[in-house]
């Protein structure tokens, strides 16, 4: 995976964070991912008129940052489709010319906007575009592999698959266990320097692009895969089956999100039962891999207080029979547990 | 849809079919599809040592070819993962040589291969490479859209898919009913001249591209959505996926041939139950489209003796409790008639 260390050598840190207009607080889960889980590169936050997200980073402009060490602008923001905002063009060639780099996982590239392209050359500066695959993949063949998997499937799209990846890695390594986080999409691969950025790989290669990310190991190691969408979101289904079959796991967490009112950016469609998306996601990997099984709900409880939180993660274990937590809030220890389990029954 | 006509007429007419050294018949559907779909534009076929595909059609040389009219060559044959194979280059270079332009469909790019490239300029030849997407698609927005769409689902890849909505489209215009075909991969677009190569899209987009191919239209007109892959087929399960929930189908219809192994490619995997493909496909088509139907199955006969494929075509029927035909065999008039029932039961 040389090409995708190359990312985390290429982009100098620290990093500022630039919010934009960020019409709420999740689309800006780029700039929020990289401030959790990679907070000692992250020293402040950039916000236009009428940004309604917040990272609680100091607020700078461009120069400021510059002057405070940064070393690159990171777009945080994501408005629908992943394009360039033009009211954000301004405040983007300030930043190149007070010194900074630009890093962007969004669709539409920094290197075809020609007002940063002449601003980067005229100040000497680079433009990342991480969301571009850099290597090229190969049909997934199916071929079984060494090691263990486990893959985040949500009831939607933003519903924290990647943090519950993140905090299950986080509390196997204070385990001693072996364990690697594969990161999926752009946020992903900015955190951790390398994984594939599956939403841009064309069609044909996304499982074997999955495959590829997610290669031979020790038996006892585990890939902790990021998943991206879910089956039930109609834009993005298509990825998310084609990580659970170029994934093959061996075991799924259900990954949800109690206060979405209806699917992310379709008004017209509600959320699924968390028990079709067990039995979807299972049904599917059993294709692959006849060993699967469900090992945990993760959920994500931010917009929900102390209590309601707490009756709602009891009832949905009850109903579910199966270890219900918010990793993030409460620690990813049970989902840990499970996972060892469900190893010692493979064994 | 003006991009799209572009490729017939750009493409001269008629073609010569290149076979190469297909390893075996399916792998040169492609031609096949050409030949049955469009007789009219198929003069000859050129096969190389070690072919075992043969469209019945007159073997010929380049040369021989272009003095028989042929204006183009197409490269009607797919080896695993698309790419331009070293043995076909002298013969291509010939066929640019003796005046026939090149189309393909194949994931690699003529205008990649520096000899054709050379030799197409040098001969003032043209290279089409249908592959390439030429519009930009959107993220699937999943609202609902006027008119009635059935989409093939199938137990596998190349189980006859397309051949099932071109004979359901054939008997719809023979009775006067409004129908369109609208073709998702390479073939589909030589034999129609547009629609979206469905496989070559970047993921995000999949689902959005198959909306755009089936807008608004008369409330009693059928889209006839070409299928690709399978739910079951791990290569490209995310594919078909995308197809089911960017085409919002009405109607669906399972494509099988029940002379198959395994699953297409993958030696390892048994094929699903009809049942389970039914269920499966029809689970994921009600999230999108929730009057969807299963309309009835088509089963691929062609390696089957009459009395076999009569035997099986009974079973299957009485069993799933739905018409199951061979529409290439024996014509699509019982589909014909279950869509209009299905469409009748909606008014």
């Amino acid at each position: 995976m040389a090409w995708a260390w190359q990312y985390a050598r290429m982009i100098n840190t620290p990093y500022v964070l630039f919010l934009g207009d960020a019409p709420d607080p999740l689309s800006a889960k780029l700039a929020q991912g990289i401030k959790d889980w990679r907070p000692e590169a992250s020293i402040g936050q950039i916000r236009l008129k009428d940004c309604h997200a917040d990272m609680g980073l100091p607020d700078m402009t461009p120069r400021a940052a510059a002057d405070a060490g940064a070393q690159t602008l990171v777009i945080g923001v994501a408005n629908r489709g992943g394009v360039i905002s033009k009211t954000w063009m301004d405040t983007l060639v300030e930043a190149l010319e007070a010194g900074l780099d630009i890093a962007s996982g969004l669709h539409n590239l920094l290197r075809n906007e020609e007002r940063l392209v002449q601003a980067a050359r005229a100040n000497g500066r680079e433009l990342h575009d991480v969301r571009l695959p850099t290597g090229t993949y190969p049909i997934a063949d199916g071929k079984p592999r060494s090691g263990l998997r486990c893959l985040a499937v949500g009831s939607d799209c933003s519903v924290g698959k990647m943090y519950t990846m993140l905090a299950l890695e986080k509390e196997m390594r204070k385990r001693q266990l072996k364990a690697s986080f594969r990161a999926t999409g752009q946020t992903g691969i900015l955190i951790t320097g390398k994984g594939v950025p599956l939403d841009a790989v064309v069609a044909d290669f996304m499982a074997g692009a999955v495959e590829q990310l997610t290669p031979n190991n020790d038996p006892d190691h585990w890939d902790l895969i990021e998943g991206q969408g879910s089956l039930f979101h109609i834009s993005y289904s298509g990825v998310s089956l084609a990580l659970i079959h170029g994934g093959a796991p061996d075991a799924l967490v259900v990954c949800h999100e109690p206060t979405r009112k209806h699917m992310r950016g379709l008004p017209e469609y509600p959320l699924p039962q968390l028990e079709d998306v067990r039995d979807s996601a299972l049904s599917m990997a059993r294709v692959v891999n006849p060993h699967c099984q469900v090992i945990g709900i993760s959920v994500n409880t931010a917009g929900m207080s102390e209590e309601e939180s707490g009756a709602y993660l009891v009832e949905v274990e009850q109903r579910m029979q199966l270890p219900c937590i918010d990793p993030f809030r409460y620690g990813a220890g049970r989902l840990v547990d499970a996972l060892q389990d469900c190893q010692a029954r493979r064994v």
